[in-house]
């Protein structure tokens, strides 16, 4: 099928073309019919004016698939300042049901649990759209700023015999008669990997058997996930993150339809140390870990003092994080001792949590030491431990939310709307 | 941590750096020793005559991770032509526990068994970590490939309601209290997709509960995944991947160990219906598919007859392929009814098959028809038969498996050999 792209029409002004696409929307005036076209693209305008075209077209509703060949001319009025007139028009398949929502409104109208169970077709919403290619870019950015930088990418299992991060939120299945679990995190795998390859990333699902029902949480969600070994402490996994998202955001501005506003990454992202950032929360300092309204005071913060989106917290208390993490090799700020904090990081987008990372312990005899404090059983770690028995270099690394982000980047309430097919506490389907 | 790599010492002759690695291999002559360091690039001889240090490395064992600062060089005799003298060396972490096999020997000599229980040991040596990055190679030229034809990356839901392929072989969990299942390829959604951006691909884990111990099969494989609109017929689906396979098979050449024969990519595949399959491979005209033996033959034939690698069969029977799977639109050579067969095609790679694709359904009656035809009920497949109610292009895709595509390049017996932790019948960890 030889074909024109609506956005490539305007090349074509005096040929006579085919295009094709969705019936986006139909315009019945008194003697003509606007005929917009949808297709990958973007939006084309038909002009129709012959009387039993325009009869047809009354049978053709919204969301058909049909092939259009038309003169262009232009029309400074029209998408992309051409329109296609004289057209026929051919349908490809059988006229569309009309869906359950209109497509072509500025705005999806339905609830959201309504398009949801029609995603199929809310998808087709050009906003909708427009996220999902969002989000392709900044995966595209992730990994060409990594490619780049000598990292590999990797795929590891998604099916475990034990819990990654907690027992908790794990989704249980049937694997041949024996109990597995669904991966949390692929955060064993990429520790390996780092004593084969170095550098290692990964994007693929994570799973998490969320019993919350909120706006920013999902039973799975794409994790971008990264580490990299011979780093000297967590400043050198911060730097590596705050170059990575420059690579991704840099992506956004190349695409038909960009964020309203791509959020500078400043060369140096402002960092606090955990114990500032209940100061700056106004919180207790007795508190063991920052509540979402922390994160938006801090969000705020940020933005006010340093002008930035992105505020590093460093030094996360070592008890909230899991056992792999590296203890500080520096005292708090306020001169609490180093070994009650961490390594670990998270940096906040916007007031809300997108990254976690840190560094990561390394010596054989610190993680038998760190599952004791745990209480946990060496065994069900044995094959992840091997790495460490074997040696590891100090290496560190951290994982971004991609869902979150492109929600919080398009400023959505809801984490639901930038995913094409959310899974969560009460959605299975489609 | 500033670092020369093993492959860039060549360019600091003369001068005094430091590397850093794992310790390969420790070869003790009568006056010196032969340290060769390990790095993510490859291979550094490192020479050490002083004898206190000599003693040292007595403690040192192999896989011990160690920072190394010397004077670089030339040596023709030593990789990359260059080696590290007058040492000192850093041990960074606690020696390490001497493997269970040695990773500096041209080939691993422990049973699979062994080196799969201990996977983050064995994935280390050269040959397997070469095998890591020909994958990681791999899918880089397909996404490449995929992105300049303008096709958008998606991720979609590992957990489904139902099955997509067929009810058997699927891995059954608690979703929350309710029966999910893990997604044996992402099709429904990659089809639904191109109601939205018309092109699309996924790169994700798939899942197959087989029952079978053969050195082909994983529970859990990596799925390289295509599906785009506005095709003719299952001819264009062909000539796309085509060009998919030579964009992956491009990319190969560039790694600093590529494989020993990079097959090369016919401007046209051969390909032969299946009818003419089942003569080739002297089986019974009345064989409904065809066995690994047969493909075997087959592969053999399109060397011998076609030199090439790589062989379409087209038009398999309908009954043999999925619901969704398109007729065949033209009688097959041999005078049988085009209502027979289909517009699906496997793909086989020296004898083996490597890829399955064509054409699909795209008119909602059409599915209801499918569906009633096979016995299976319409309501589990309401979300994803939504795309086809309102308004599908014509379509079509594939899907490669992505180790086995590495192991056939690589001629290895065992597809375990190139997953860096595989999942099987019998296997849930590392």
């Amino acid at each position: 099928m030889s074909r024109v792209l609506s956005t490539s029409l305007s090349a074509h002004v005096g040929a006579t073309v085919t295009a094709a696409g969705w019936v986006h929307r139909r315009r019945q005036l008194k003697s003509v019919t606007f005929l917009i076209l949808r297709d990958a693209a973007g939006l084309a305008q038909v002009v129709v004016t012959a009387a039993d075209l325009r009869a047809r077209l009354a049978d053709l509703p919204e969301e058909s698939v049909v092939e259009v060949t038309g003169r262009v001319v232009g029309n400074p009025a029209a998408p992309a300042g051409v329109e296609l007139v004289d057209p026929t028009v051919r349908p490809l398949g059988d006229p569309a049901v009309p869906p359950p929502f209109d497509v072509y409104r500025p705005e999806l109208t339905a609830a959201l649990p309504t398009q949801l169970d029609h995603a199929a077709v809310a998808l087709r919403h050009p906003g909708r759209a427009a996220a999902l290619r969002i989000s392709a870019a900044l995966v595209a950015g992730f990994r060409a700023t990594l490619d780049r930088l000598g990292f590999v990418e990797v795929h590891t299992p998604k099916i475990v015999a034990a819990a990654t991060e907690s027992g908790a939120n794990v989704f249980a299945l049937d694997y041949f008669g024996r109990p597995g679990y669904l991966a949390q995190s692929p955060q064993f795998y990429k520790q390996m990997l780092v004593g084969v390859l170095e550098r290692v990333y990964e994007v693929g699902p994570v799973f998490r058997a969320e019993p919350h029902d909120t706006t920013r949480h999902l039973a799975q969600y794409t994790s971008l996930d990264v580490e990299f070994g011979f780093v000297t402490d967590h400043r050198d996994v911060m730097r590596l993150l705050r170059e990575v998202l420059a690579g991704m955001l840099g992506r956004l501005a190349d695409l038909p339809t960009p964020p309203a506003e791509i959020p500078a990454v400043p060369p140096k992202i402002p960092a606090v140390h955990f114990t500032e950032a209940l100061a700056v929360a106004g919180a207790s300092p007795d508190e063991p870990d920052l509540a979402p309204a922390h994160e938006r005071a801090l969000g705020e913060w940020a933005r006010a003092e340093h002008g930035s989106d992105f505020l590093f917290v460093t030094g996360y208390p070592l008890a909230k994080r899991p056992f792999y993490t590296h203890p500080a090799t520096e005292d708090a700020p306020s001169g609490g001792p180093a070994a009650a904090y961490s390594n670990g990081f998270d940096l906040l987008f916007r007031g809300v949590e997108l990254v976690t990372g840190g560094q990561r312990l390394r010596r054989y005899a610190d993680y038998l030491a760190a599952l004791a404090r745990r209480g946990e059983p060496v065994e069900p770690y044995a094959g992840y431990l091997d790495a460490f028995r074997h040696g590891m270099p100090p290496h560190g690394g951290f994982a971004i939310g991609l869902e979150r982000m492109v929600a919080r980047l398009l400023g959505v309430a809801n984490v639901r709307e930038v995913t094409p097919f959310p899974r969560d506490l009460h959605r299975l389907t489609p």
